[in-house]
């Protein structure tokens, strides 16, 4: 075919010279750079999985149920089972992973005219989504330990009046969760600002030493919480986030939302893998330990290390991340670097694999130190 | 929790007082409005389903081949083993239904600031996914048989000079397929305005007459094809589009397609499906010997009907067809009201659905003739 590149076609302007997001996927023996849970689905899950799918590939010929009635049941039950708050079917909404629910949202809320702000660094996907969505982006405050810096926080919203405000807890890439405190003050400005939406992304709060902040959405409609199926239950392959919030924003992201969204098979896997919800919740107490032991041993080898709430650590600080990430690549193991000059952020892996990564940064320190 | 409505809330204000789309999912005997095809996928296709699917869920912690490789592989083997033009790989990318892939295609193409032309009556998602991406749309003309009028066309393209051109063949609601001179016309009218991307939606292409328009790729790189597994797959359930272009239109959707947009039980369960294509083709040549005998016995009960490429057909005229939908369904079979005056539009079900649909409609014509 014709020599024709991407910037040859008529593209938006703002998607020239750009890259398509998504970390390497290289083939290294420990992969510790995408937050996934490294327990394989229990084989009985497993069986059900493919039970439930057989079901569904029955009645495959129709459309899928285009409200998900049963499975947003399910999610809403299973969040009032953890957070003691009770939420139901009118309160929860699901998507292909919580990118979709983030895409939505920002084209209810956001798109061409509006702003969302997000503390930077956060989840890198939440600026791109509004450059997908047309929502101009504004780049928020931190503390230099990466907590949320409130007075300037919610200097910045007053000042620049945003639709639409992320907060991340537990944060990624950095690994801390926001106080309460935080969220209701920042939701506060927001609503005095202009009145905005607040979406509070959970994709990691199992992992958390800390609640929910779910109850807070009592008798607060503009607040939002996502959540994903990706980490907790060990489903990253399957692409479900969901959220809960006033029954009117559900109401406002099905004026949005693709009609059908969720295909009959993603919907019976959901449902196949809430089932087992309690097996699941038992490798994320698994993985907390872990991820406490990663805190604690990168500590004693000398590295600065961000209070983690989640399943994964950052730590640092390295005068070059880069060469830093090359390194313990060299040694088989693959970590993130987010871009966050001096800080790279491990995954909690299995015990081996965290055996793997922490002779490596071990080795690393010993380097350095020769080296320094 | 308090008494809140959608416009309570900071939505945009383009969303103010509108319904999500979706036809009416009513509980009826023989429901025939959504196209969808009306035979289950054999026992041995939804076995092999229940197995890819168990496979896949075994790795199911870790998250799905990004750019899933080996679906757009045999998609692309699909596509040129029945459209005798050679695609490959890197012509081919896949979403969750070809919503999603014309929503990326218009995040990449279209957006705020630029517009879209469909020729209406079309299939109304275009209109609405430009409007969800902030896309200004333009409603181009037809002529009074439905078909598209090529020199209006050329004057509304000349005119308005849009970013974006949809040509649905086979055309839904309508049912006919637009002959590929018009095509070539409009994408020369398109490039000489602009330059500005065609897409060419042939969902419906596997029930034509005629033959898919992929070969026009051929030395066209603004031109794309987009298809669905959704109607001769017989798998609506499953939410799998696609497109066939130039290698530099797939790179560009990259750019604002969600990271792991397509489930790892979503590639599976089309995988599986496109290992028994044989079989489900054959079903398709079932579907259009029933539409040509829907074409045939709506003619000889007097009705007009439009010449169908589709696995549908659109009979009128009515002077309230509105009223008609009632009726039909009163006698308990659901076709569809598109909105297009005068019009109805039936899906072609089984042989025996289709008899229960021509009762129906010879009835009404008795009770019309009676009344009038």
């Amino acid at each position: 075919m014709t020599d024709v590149r991407i910037d040859d076609l008529p593209v938006r302007d703002e998607l020239r010279g750009k890259s398509p997001y998504g970390a390497p996927q290289l083939d290294v023996p420990v992969r510790l750079n995408t937050n996934e849970n490294p327990y394989p689905l229990p084989e009985p899950l497993v069986e059900r999985i493919a039970e439930r799918v057989r079901e569904a590939a029955r009645g495959l010929n129709r459309y899928p149920d285009r409200d998900a009635v049963e499975l947003r049941t399910k999610l809403a039950e299973y969040l009032t089972g953890t957070c003691g708050y009770e939420v139901g079917l009118a309160n929860v909404w699901a998507a292909n992973g919580s990118n979709e629910v983030i895409q939505q949202l920002l084209q209810t809320f956001g798109g061409p005219g509006r702003t969302a702000i997000g503390f930077e660094p956060s989840y890198s996907m939440h600026a791109l989504i509004a450059r997908g969505t047309g929502t101009g982006w504004i780049s928020g405050p931190r503390n230099e330990d990466f907590t949320i810096d409130v007075p300037a926080a919610e200097k910045a919203v007053a000042e620049h009046r945003p639709d639409v405000v992320f907060i991340t807890t537990p944060n990624n890439p950095t690994g801390n969760a926001v106080p309460p405190e935080t969220v209701l003050a920042l939701y506060e400005a927001a609503q005095a600002a202009k009145p905005s939406m607040v979406v509070v992304d959970e994709a990691y709060i199992e992992f958390s030493h800390g609640d929910s902040l779910l109850p807070l959405l009592e008798d607060r409609p503009n607040l939002v919480v996502s959540r994903t199926m990706s980490k907790a239950f060990g489903a990253a392959g399957l692409r479900l986030g969901y959220l809960a919030a006033h029954p009117a924003v559900v109401d406002a992201v099905q004026l949005v939302r693709l009609p059908y969204h969720l295909s009959a098979v993603t919907q019976a896997t959901a449902l196949a893998a809430l089932e087992h919800t309690g097996t699941l919740l038992k490798y994320v107490e698994q993985l907390k330990a872990e991820r406490d032991r990663l805190v604690a041993e990168l500590r004693a080898a000398g590295y600065e290390v961000t209070e983690s709430d989640a399943n994964f650590v950052q730590f640092g600080r390295f005068e070059d991340s880069r060469a830093a990430w090359r390194k313990i690549l060299d040694r088989g193991v693959l970590v993130r670097d987010n871009g966050v000059p001096g800080w790279l952020r491990v995954t909690a892996g299995t015990p081996e694999e965290n055996d793997a990564f922490l002779d490596a940064v071990r080795e690393l320190k010993k380097e350095q130190e020769q080296s320094g």
